[in-house]
């Protein structure tokens, strides 16, 4: 059994890893106040803490692949060789039903269970084939992220400032990886994206650990930093590409896009690939959630009893506002994604 | 001995009052989660006060105005009448040192100290002619105040959803007041405004307390509240208006402007008067405060521990996102300012 091949030393890098023991998963309900994981010895433990939501966001696409080779390693040491495939499909259940709409979760699953015949779940060494099989997954997305940070890092000159909103997650990790490899001296300046405070604390810490100088700011800021000149890009992962050119992203990344443009800097946005199935935002669905959540900070009451939040989780920025979408395939003018493989 | 002319029933109109026993102070502390007043009976305890935060923005003008009467009471009472004078001139030095910069200290204080001869300092009933003295000052205020709210409120129509950014204080009170007065209904939205939430703990509270009914939205959402529709005009008090026609205000002010003028609202700023003194941003020092305060939410640490914060407490808004200034003596285009009185 081998350890992940970590890119970079950052700890949100390290969310999820197994070993012979089990899987740890990086508790970010506390990150980065407390660097604390939880330890999963079973398959349903593993679902318990995504349910939990101890990870989040592509979090839960390793928790899960990790969760189906612990049911693997139980099915070949304690169960007879015909009861094994049907244990998987059941733990494959299990897992999905913690995260239902997250795709994630789905596709780290039937990456084992649709393919139990030709892992020989029957035979001796099924859980190391299983495990082999997750990790060649995880070294597959892991590959994709890397192009699309090294394809990010190309636009991106020696000097830059780059501001970016919410938490990229690998995508932004690996641009800063490329951006360093490259010797390229950059600064980054996070919003710190409330209510929920990612760019405060997942996207600053992970930049500050690879010794990329970062400043954090309030998400009202944006235009000011502009003004003042602290700004030279403003990148944003994207949670969907529309086929259309539209960036569908955490919101305020609108604002800081209208902001960019008034100020004639450039916005990108990064993107494993643009949604075939979504021609426009139409025909994405918009989470609309509790708008009570406005109204915390960190489980803290941060507004008068009296008022009502209001919270829309993502906002829609128009391609006439996107400079570039850098994808895995390569970088793509927004109106041009037709032509994206 | 009369108590203030409130105008409405907002806890936060009645920040500072004085009666017999002495000043009641609205802590703003700890506003509004806990309504609690910080009781003075002595010009030295408003000045403790004013240094320990209780009150901000225009509280301290009141405050300190009160505090002047409690030294005037205190020496009719105990002091010779050819030491009282004395006794004053001491106590608007004490005063004015709890805020050096704050020109609202120095104003209420002024106001009594520079006419001690005509208040007959040393003859029976100075106090009470002290206090008349404030009162009509407080007066004045207030009056200058409803004319700016009246005049915003010229400018709103029946139906329209006002989008404003920190704490307008007064103006805003009065200018809701005045759109109740001829039967407007009206939407507020506010931003929460980050580090201090003076939108979320302030601005919405003595809204709703109108009965206006009113939503907060992270400083993030500027933009997307507006391309929902959800908002028709932009509004914001200005902490200084230049004769250039440049609004300085809480930072995020320039955010929101910028998202207004992408979206064709009208962005409209209240002040006072312009500052005749300030020909252009560049007369204006502006404030840069403890980038620590952004990674914290009240008291808590919100941001890694590995990064840096930035804060400057005010943007610069250029006249060409302002569609109006609303003063005290009539609305202006930013580019007319020269024929303001």
């Amino acid at each position: 059994m081998t350890h992940d091949d970590l890119t970079w030393p950052t700890i949100t890098s390290r969310s999820v890893t197994l070993d012979d023991t089990g899987v740890h998963i990086l508790d970010r309900r506390v990150f980065p106040f407390q660097i604390a994981f939880v330890f999963c010895s079973s398959y349903e433990a593993v679902a318990i803490a995504i349910e939990q939501m101890v990870t989040q966001s592509n979090g839960p696409f390793y928790a899960a692949g990790a969760g189906m080779v612990l049911a693997a390693r139980y099915a070949e040491t304690h169960l007879a060789p015909d009861a094994r495939a049907a244990f998987l499909r059941a733990a494959a259940v299990r897992l999905i039903a913690t995260r239902p709409t997250n795709n994630n979760v789905g596709m780290a699953v039937r990456n084992i269970v649709d393919h139990l015949d030709s892992l020989e779940a029957d035979k001796s060494g099924f859980a190391d084939r299983a495990e082999a099989r997750m990790r060649a997954e995880w070294a597959h997305r892991r590959a994709a992220l890397r192009r699309v940070g090294e394809n990010a890092a190309s636009l991106i000159p020696d000097g830059a400032s780059v501001l970016t909103h919410c938490w990229s997650e690998g995508a932004l990790v690996e641009t800063l990886g490329a951006l360093l490899i490259a010797g390229k001296r950059i600064r980054l300046w996070c919003t710190e994206t409330r209510p929920y405070l990612q760019g405060a604390r997942l996207t600053s810490h992970s930049a500050a650990e690879m010794g990329i100088p970062t400043t954090v700011i309030t998400d009202g800021m944006v235009a000011d930093a502009m003004r003042q000149g602290k700004v030279s890009i403003f990148m944003t992962a994207a949670d969907r590409v529309t086929m259309s050119g539209h960036v569908i992203n955490k919101v305020g990344t609108l604002t800081g896009a209208i902001a960019a443009r008034h100020f004639g800097l450039p916005y990108y946005a990064t993107v494993m690939l643009p949604d075939p199935l979504a021609k426009t935002p139409e025909d994405v669905e918009m989470e609309q959630r509790d708008g009570n959540e406005v109204l915390h900070c960190m489980g803290h009451r941060t507004a008068s009893p009296l008022v009502q939040g209001w919270y829309p989780a993502f906002d829609i920025t128009p391609p006439d506002l996107v400079s570039r979408i850098i994808t895995r395939d390569g970088i793509f003018a927004p109106d041009a994604l037709v032509a994206a493989p």
